[in-house]
């Protein structure tokens, strides 16, 4: 299997190509404050890992080399799609939830700059995040793929847009709710998070028109996705501030629910006092790292991490339906990256 | 040509039919918290002109009677279509652009209830607004036309939404400026409320298979949106209080553009002195009547009136392209009441 270096430079050459066609097929348009705010999050930065696991998938099922068949007219089972079109939906969408949710968790600082509310204003945010979304269907449709198939990849990503507001309604229930189990957290993280990589995965089956591979790519999303939300959470603990870029342990003193203190939570531990600092601000890293010792002690780091390592391991088998080549092999080591990275 | 009560009539009998479709496409579901908030709008009531205006149009290129046809499985070119999806999806869209509006407008009543952010809190109104808005496209998914014909309909509902949030754009832009011309206004209004109209006009034409029909009918739609908000506009002037629901004159006293205040400022009318009260609890009626006197003798409200007219005869041209019929028949007068509603 392709080693994380490899994965980096997938992820990277991909992320330039992404970029510029984000650029022409969200062009600024009039009113311009509004195309502004709505291209100001994607143009702050990203990994892009969304439409490269898209772009990645397609390379796969057409069975070329890496980045050797031109995503705008790569080759379908019969004739040309533009796949860019679709992974640069997929992170359009990504974008209109991060300045929705950003609203809505009152978040001061995306991807190193201003929250697009904070550079802006609420209600320039929340038409930016609007505009975006209508802009991900428009580019959806631009593909050029049959109808048939079209109308199917609009279906799963409007599916995908209902389940990702079901799971940031349960996400804000569970902060006023005491107990929740570790399977009600996954299946937040599953609509909040995994359903977009699902949609990732499983999309460019559809548009080029490999249907047997659209369901265990679907689920190698769904895979996927969850572990990289676990290790999200993992990393907010055990990453260095300098290199999180926010203070680590954050989660833990506002109180979010993580799969860690869910399960420290059932474990018998008081995670309501694991540190006694009330803001980000106030929080030591000794308190951190005490904190950290007991949810240690409890096992739930470790349940954590077996958990994203299971995902893994299971979403790394559905992949057996692609064909064995270079990209189905970095597929595998995207998998194994989301819970390898460190930030 | 069928009057007043005719169109009431018409207009009474589809509602019905249109809020036990809601209540069937839009069914509650998890989390419930979140579809209780995604349905209190459309719950709350609403005339559904706009899916009034889509089944008639839909009656008439069928060249059915009146009600004569089944909405769930209705004659198209070839075949049947559920065109009552599309009227509730074009619907849903109405409510989700009301429910962002409300927050970015501050606005506490709507419908004779709380705003949803009243009543709920701002994030549950935010992801409301943004479940309805996916919800809408899956609606317009199940219409269960050919996939090309589909494609074009989910298009159109695309573009319309991405123009919808360019026109509040423009509407708050607006708000700061003090010189709008009655050009810039009218381009503001076509985009915030008249592609709506026309999207609603036409959509049956395309999901019916009348090609031909398509653009007449969505010029109808831009004609009669925008004489429907300069009718709103009038209305708010004219309308005594109880009636209209909300203090009369409330758009003058809180400096909102309207065709009517933009022509008086290019008269010479000090619009924003025309009133001295600062809020729309102090405002009193003798106030709003002067106000409404010294717009009277520049001319703004005959002025409005009469681009409204005109808006009117030129969207009942556009039915020249519809079979002669009882639905069509109803469309052009669905254009005068929209003139001629007195709330």
């Amino acid at each position: 299997m392709a080693g994380q270096q490899a994965v980096e430079r997938a992820v990277t050459s991909r992320r330039e190509r992404v970029n510029e066609a984000i650029d022409e097929d969200l062009p600024l348009a009039e009113p311009e404050r509004l195309y502004e705010a709505s291209r100001y999050l994607l143009q702050a930065g990203g990994k892009r890992l969304r439409p490269t696991v898209l772009l990645l998938a397609a390379e796969s099922l057409a069975d070329v080399s890496p980045l050797g068949a031109d995503y705008r007219s790569f080759p379908a089972v019969d004739g040309e799609v533009d796949v860019m079109r679709a992974a640069v939906s997929v992170e359009i969408i990504q974008s209109f939830t991060l300045i929705h949710d950003d609203i809505m968790d009152d978040d001061d600082v995306r991807r190193g700059v201003p929250a697009v509310h904070r550079e802006f204003d609420l209600s320039t945010a929340i038409l930016a995040g609007d505009t975006l979304y209508s802009k991900a269907f428009e580019n959806m449709l631009e593909t050029g793929a049959p109808a048939e198939r079209s109308v199917r990849a609009l279906s799963e990503l409007a599916t995908t847009c209902t389940e990702i507001c079901e799971g940031q309604s349960l996400d804000i229930d569970f902060e006023a709710r005491a107990a929740v189990t570790p399977d009600e957290y996954l299946r937040m993280v599953e609509l909040k998070t995994a359903v977009l990589y699902a949609a990732a995965a499983s999309i460019p089956a559809v548009i080029l028109g490999h249907d047997d591979a659209v369901e265990p790519l679907h689920s190698y999303g769904l895979d996927i996705g969850r572990a990289f939300q676990i290790q999200d959470d993992l990393l907010d603990l055990t990453t260095p501030t300098e290199t999180l870029g926010k203070q680590r342990g954050s989660d833990l003193v506002e109180g979010k629910q993580t799969l860690i203190t869910v399960h420290a939570r059932n474990q018998g531990v008081d995670v309501d006092n694991l540190v006694d600092a009330d803001s980000v601000e106030a929080v030591t890293e000794t308190e951190i790292d005490a904190a950290l010792d007991e949810l240690e002690t409890a096992g739930s780091i470790e349940f954590a991490r077996e958990r994203a390592r299971g995902l893994v391991r299971s979403g790394k088998n559905h992949l057996n339906a692609l064909p064995d080549n270079e990209a189905s092999d970095l597929l595998a080591s995207v998998a194994d990256y989301l819970i390898e990275r460190e930030y």
